[in-house]
């Protein structure tokens, strides 16, 4: 199952970084979707690399062909597959990393799952490449929860230690999740942006790279979502999270924070509000026993700075077994997390419209 | 798929609080396996509640009965049901609840969830009860996975805010991790248990009641194993421990601490040790690219504090639709957490033995 | 994933038939479901060996009991686990079993699969008796089924080759579904009962035994269902069908007929009927393109005639690895028809209702 | 999960008959297999149509391009992508059955599901042309068979109702399955070639069709796979079976014929040769409760006559609610049954491989 994700509305991912293509089959999507190629060229676009100095140099448009499942406009509800050809590859630049493995990347591990068959150039199928196939994917995801009213949005809460404000967790705006969208670096407080990209530039210059935190929200959730004990709302999240590439954590509402508090402190109370139940707090990001309260969703992940720095590391050459030093020529992308913010949210948007799916009869 | 994990060795639970019974069946178990009972038992027994005066005062001897898929002391290789009647349940206690919802707990968003038709009593589905047959489950998978050489282990990392140390993320001694398993709080600290007996004390006597963090280690697990993109090993943990009752977040390695470091910093750079390739660091907690590398499986999870607490709280009644008072009469869990880290080992061996099953071919 | 069935609304079978118990742990039922008892106690009692002469001696009251999932009469939503306790089991004569495998039943591919640790009194977990707790599930399945005006009907069409009249393929009578579940045998046309009833007695007496075909209608089946390529369903159904012990074959509509018929005839041609679209015939049974039209679904499945026979047959001794000869001694059952009958219509009601609940949005 | 098969070694088909491509994705192929694109191109030029007057005129060289998960010259282990530009599409002479509905055809249920907005293009996605990807993935899953010594063998048991011979249930040649693939006709008994002719072009001439039984055997299948309750051998390929157009019955051994025989016939009794154990006979195809024996695995599948059929047939126009004449002009397919054995192949080999891949530990 390794690279297919969902219950009900499945896809299945498959390419490498340097090889012919790369692209995704959505399976068992509503038929008779009407989709906006417009909304699904934007968050590619948001996706994209090479768009500004704070990340790679790589260009890639990203082409994308929808070779079947849409007809005349819309989904036919039979299996949607859509393809990006590679271009700008220079496979050149990674022979060098056919022997050395780079700390921090999948290429030791990638070569004990794989026996050493995988395509390593490029990182190959571990690639951060093969996120533009699952942005396109919750593209489309995206648009049919808008079409039920249901919105995600995502900002850059931390970055190499510079804080953002956090998503007020009760009043969330939409028009503030819109104008996300369109920022480089999405955030709540504009004001923290220099500082921000001053720390990418400067790890930049060092060639060397940072993480961040990203925060997501959903909103208009319906109440009543998620199957306990194992396929909680929360697990389904999790699951699809922590298979973007980099994220080592995911927390909701207040995640760990909440590990010191007091069950007084901790406990969102109720209140009637015009004939609707609502809490005073959302301590629990919209989430109780696995089960969706109709309050945002709210969590955090984890992104670790990227791995493929440019400064001299230790490994070693796996050929030869011997210890060496590797350094890193050419490209490298020292800040993924407006990037990370596009994949997060489009994998959000793919769990979400699955518990749906699966959940509603 | 509500109450079942797994993909090859599957589990289904069922039962509620104060049902008749509750239960697990385990799907696909390899046949043959000798089933050490004792072992089973003191997992039982470390779950069981009633037994210090830092948890709930409700006594079960949680006495299971294997009904099916073990004859003449060994696994058949077909279902194995493992059943616990229900005793002291006190149904009474709970009849106050059937129309006021209790903060931080399921009991609105079951409702929602089931349309009403759900037990409530005692949490139903929900309740902590239902981690002893997962406990058994657990039990058995630890077994199995022992005789491999694979060893789980946790401790209260935090509680209240007190802080035990840190698990060596290179180099962790199996002993100590069994010592764990004797110990009313695991701790690797003993001189901060004091301090922790402390906080929950005073939690207790203010009728409130502490959360906290647990550190898992898994010890010897071989590398390569894991399938990216969407099966990582870390997709499939988190998934399993935000099913454990109360957990708000899961990070791996460093977890949200990589965020802001740099990638130089993060990177787990090679070397070489009498042939064998080994990291310097263990920032990234023995996975790579959802993969497993060979060095320690290292974890955390935050466990909210209790929400049923006794303490005076603002809710409503869903049945009268009125704000209320509630207050929660009779006993009440000021402290999960020692259970909860048997829970978290339980799920935890679970999943790794699902992992191994799937992947190894 | 052996002993579970179902994609959505999933089963999970356990025991052995001389174990402690066997059952079923029915998981994400619809909450708020009221289950009639009675009936599901009819179903039970349809499948109960022991009633008549013309089967096996086997007194087994098959009574049940539900310990979870169902509260106030009606379902939680959460796991329903049905148990049935084992009464007369007689282990003594399977002694014998132990090690001489019976000719055309799964004691000698048994040992293979569980590497001889299955427990292999009275076939173990592959017993028939294991259909009970399926029966039970299929009457559950079967209620809710019928609450949306679908009944599934079987009779048997031919037995030792003496054959009962088809379904008529396009007008089936509620009324003669139903009373065909009152029958000792189930049969369209009564006057072939004797001749029937007769060569059952003949292979008893011979002690020997009899297979057949059963034949079962979907009616009101809605169309649209069903998710080709690979979730036809056929394919859902027969591959249900095939769990059912003893099925060799699985046909729809004209089944292996309609492979010497001409396109012109089998084609179902269209025409209308007061704005309905019908069809001038249902060679198709109901389903075309794995999608199901509307017509009733029909399927006929082949029973092999039950193998455990007590005339002496050759064997092997697996222990000493000798030729023997096998007579098997005591109850035998001459003909599992009638029973097979129930089980094929719980069976196809599982898959009924998981097509349903899958498929429907 | 409509168009996805298998649980571990997992494809997920794409594509519609008149659009952009048509391929497929395989997942979870083991890594460093090295895949002879002779043997692929062979088992492809085996479908294509086009190839002789049996069969339709449509010409597609069913070009395959592997996009992903190859790499030099072997299985990478991560996603395998094929994918098959269409060419000669003529979509003229489809626009007619845009309202107009073809009996026996999915082109009404087909409207059914996808709500009007599947492609109705040549029949869509539903298309006997989707097979085209299958018969690749079957043709390395083969492959991965053969190197384990597993051959799969097909023909044509009988077409129109002549019959050729069956297959000796208990030695079955090798040689004798490696020639059947390179005859027009797979046949056992090539005296009835000329006969099966010219019921082929009989039907042609009168605008007809025909169909038949294709028989299949797996050689060499080891002992003590599959895993019932309900993931019995059967239950794997059977489900696999009627995912091929045009299959309405499927059965194992004796199938049907079975029925009729006494316990007595129908056993198949147990001898030591050599110190292996034996059958007489193989009445059971080689599964024995749902797992293999070792003997031979037989099957029959049951292909209905082409439905496309140039004949006048009445039907209805959808779209102006009207009874009305359908006459189709153009190709035509008279006998799809050398194709359909070879994508019956295809889907078994896609089965067994999966069956091994899940099973064995």
């Amino acid at each position: 199952m390794s690279s297919m994700l969902g219950r009900k509305i499945k896809i299945s991912v498959f390419g490498e970084s340097h090889g012919a293509a790369i692209g995704v089959v959505i399976d068992s999507l509503p038929a008779g979707f009407e989709i906006d190629l417009d909304k699904v060229n934007f968050e590619m676009s948001r996706r994209a690399p090479g768009k500004s100095k704070l990340t790679t140099g790589r260009q890639e448009k990203d082409q994308y062909e929808i070779v079947s499942g849409f007809f005349e406009g819309k989904t036919t509800g039979t299996p949607l597959c859509s393809m990006i050809r590679n271009s700008d590859t220079r496979s050149g630049d990674y022979s060098l990393l056919k022997d050395i493995v780079r700390p921090g990347h999948a290429d030791l591990t990638g070569k004990m799952r794989y026996l050493g068959a995988n395509d390593y150039r490029g990182g190959g199928h571990f690639s951060g490449r093969l996120t533009a196939p699952i942005v396109f994917a919750g593209a489309v995801a995206k648009q049919i929860l808008e079409k039920r009213g249901i919105h995600i949005g995502s900002h850059i809460l931390s970055l190499a230690g510079v804080k953002d404000k956090e998503f007020d967790p009760i009043n969330v705006n939409i028009d503030d999740i819109k104008n996300l969208k369109n920022m480089t670096l999405p955030l709540l407080d504009p004001t923290v942006e220099e500082k921000m990209k001053d720390e990418v530039l400067k790890a930049r210059e060092n060639l060397d790279s940072v993480g961040g935190i990203i925060e997501t929200v959903v909103l208009n959730m319906p109440g009543g979502i998620g199957s306990p004990i194992f396929d909680s709302v929360e697990s389904v999240i999790a699951s699809g999270m922590f298979s973007v590439p980099a994220v080592k954590g995911v927390e909701f509402g207040r995640g760990f924070d909440i590990a010191s508090m007091k069950g007084s402190e901790a406990n969102d109370e109720y209140y009637l509000d015009n004939g609707e139940i609502k809490t005073y707090s959302n301590n629990n990001g919209g989430i109780l026993g696995g089960i969706t309260s109709g309050a945002p969703i709210l969590f955090k992940v984890a992104i670790k700075p990227t791995p493929s720095i440019s400064r001299p590391q230790r490994s070693v050459n796996v050929s030869t077994m011997e210890d060496t030093n590797l350094e890193i020529v050419g490209r490298h992308d020292p800040c993924i997390l407006p990037r990370a913010a596009v994949v997060v949210e489009a994998v959000t948007a793919l769990c979400i419209l699955d518990l749906l799916a699966v959940e509603e009869v």
